[in-house]
């Protein structure tokens, strides 16, 4: 249960200050407003924040993508990975939710806009569907190499939170342009659900990141799980 | 005695240096301003300065809301907790003087303001009251969670200054549009108060930079208190 | 053969995350572009990210130049030197075909760039040959002395992944107007070759960013053999 | 003779990629440019890089300032300090030196700047000299504060680099727009003495930035000396 609220309060937190970043001060212009360097940041530094926070409890997966890396490579269990994503899920509809009352008290107004994630024509920088898919399985697969290869036996664990949130960083500085990015399941159901009044548009294009990070995420555990990439097992 | 002016050193450092980033580099236009990110940072970095300068000391509370969340958590007397609330508050006053002599000798003119917190018509984003008290108890209690979490038995404490550092830099690059980001009643205390003669909204508006982040605070710290995220009791 | 994949893995993770974050972020304007300190932070937390993901296997040099000083300072053989030096510029290949692919799906149309380095009229800053030698030479050179020195018996070297990623960093803040920054010959060729249809001056610059870093990297290799810069022989 | 071989470098790296980050990348415009926020990076990011690469030997003080306040605490003897201010000057003025050379091969031309420190008409704020006075000793200070808790017996020292090295930053943030940010007698001498001939006005306004930060590290050596803020006299 332990694990589980602190999954929910992780989450919770990617998404309000990560989603946060990108709608409240993203929405203003010059000095107030932080672009695609300063919302890298936020969604970076909250895995910091919660990595610190509760990740001697659950791990800090916080990321259903996450999980299934975990899981594959025969660190924890079907049933505890299916918990893990429901708290995760949850955390981020919340979190959504949260974000929504904020930005609702705005005097100007607001578009409805969460920070979903989309690709193709008025996203952004206006990617295709091939080069999000390329970009959101190719970055949640070397997230994953990051992450398991931080926390396997004999790394320097403690200092995991860090290397894994600058990682988000700098994933987000390359492909916010792209997709928002994603590279987790839950960020991007927790705003395309609360969001879709007024966003129907991202709620269409929410499968392409849970598929996508779930495939990147997956090769990287069994990667890991042949030891191919893996410390323990010497060549 | 020491951890008192530990406590008065470190407000001081936190008000002049992350106040100061606000109006000494945000007043410029251009190339000599920063914007809402070097202000997050300035504000993040400056936990990380005096949390390795003075963590020894004091633990570098520098934050009444903090000291409320560690007494509840079981971790302080309440009489230790009022001798750091004097001595953060000292140290707030003294960080927005020091920065009031330095901003009056502007060739240009300085209008007043220390970075004082507020909400509504006219400040920045203009989110209103709710939207205001939403986030500010809500970004206190995750910030008392990564607080509390990388403080507990077991965590990896000597990374706290780093981990809580940065997580007031995300907080910042969210939510300055919408209040300026207190989550630190001290940190208001002291613009509000020795600006009071320029600005007397600031000071009108004060109250609620007190009871949001003790709420968000004093929350985290019983929730720590009940071991429902702390690490220590296992489930 | 693990440490050869590790250093593929690492190589293509820096040339896709650090050329991705100039071509694909640089690319756009106002609120998502990201400019000269996005990119430097994209290099540099590259490094981070592969440090943490790879280095308990290969020692993440993802460098040629970082591996040729490590063999020079006595630290690796010449045999495994050369095995490194393949499974870079192969990595770095791979990471500018893959961002070729996701940025030829750009709606707007893509220039063909890749992140290439470069010096000279229309170069960015414009700076001559010489500037871009003495640049490139002592900026390796001092790169290496993190590197050496962080790695060194008895250093800190669990931290080596933090402090290389952002001495990078800051080289990049410094030299991206001189050359783009190199110090890096796999992370130039990779770009310069994949890239050579529609920039073909890229490639005939490439000699530079070939010998300039491996000059600094020697210097710095040598240095340290002969005891100057290391701990180990005290004076 | 190693350690003054490790200042000299030290002091050159933070000369050549902290003033260089602000006259190369500072000169351009738009997309080439930094602004306030990526210099106050460079600065603080090279003495993590040299804190990491020469701290084992010399302890990377790399300022005259620092070493007077580690003297005043009564970790270093009088002649040991002055070794390091002579090694530190002297690499301040050979990183001013070598900056020149690369500067001198821009194709548009070069103003003679080299980052120089100042106060007054024409000099980016333009605050008065009380200002620059007041922000150089209570910055310095407090860099020292930070400096000598982090490196005190007991303390977390392997994080020294970082913790210096980021309040670095903020210190830049804040003061860029006051003085260019000294804190550092040696930084302040060599880009003043080297660029004497194009910016005489730097040179007779250097004296401040030997006298602020000298004072300002002498008092919180001193304060240390009394065990007013050091940890190991607990009361």
């Amino acid at each position: 249960m332990k694990k589980a609220i602190a999954e929910f309060v992780g989450t919770f937190t990617l998404v309000l200050f990560g989603c946060g970043a990108a709608v409240i001060a993203g929405m203003g212009t010059g000095a107030t407003s932080i672009d695609v360097l300063g919302i890298a940041f936020a969604f970076g530094l909250s895995i910091v924040a919660m990595a610190y926070g509760i990740g001697m409890i659950s791990g800090c997966h916080i990321n259903p993508a996450v999980s299934l890396g975990v899981h594959l490579a025969g660190r924890m269990s079907a049933g505890e990975m299916v918990t893990y994503w429901i708290a995760q899920v949850l955390g981020a509809l919340a979190g959504a939710a949260v974000l929504a009352i904020i930005l609702s008290g705005k005097a100007s107004g607001w578009d409805g806009g969460l920070g979903q994630n989309g690709w193709g024509a008025g996203y952004l920088g206006e990617y295709n569907l091939l080069s999000a898919l390329v970009f959101e399985v190719v970055a949640t697969f070397l997230f994953l190499v990051c992450i398991l290869g931080v926390t396997q036996k004999g790394a320097p664990s403690h200092l995991a939170g860090l290397a894994i949130g600058l990682t988000l960083v700098v994933i987000h500085i390359v492909g916010i342009n792209v997709t928002g990015v994603s590279v987790n399941p839950a960020r991007s159901l927790g705003p395309a659900i609360i969001g879709a009044g007024s966003n129907p548009g991202a709620l269409a294009q929410v499968w392409l990141f849970i598929v996508a990070p779930l495939i990147g995420g997956a090769a990287a555990g069994i990667l890991f799980k042949t030891g191919l990439l893996s410390a323990e097992s010497e060549d």
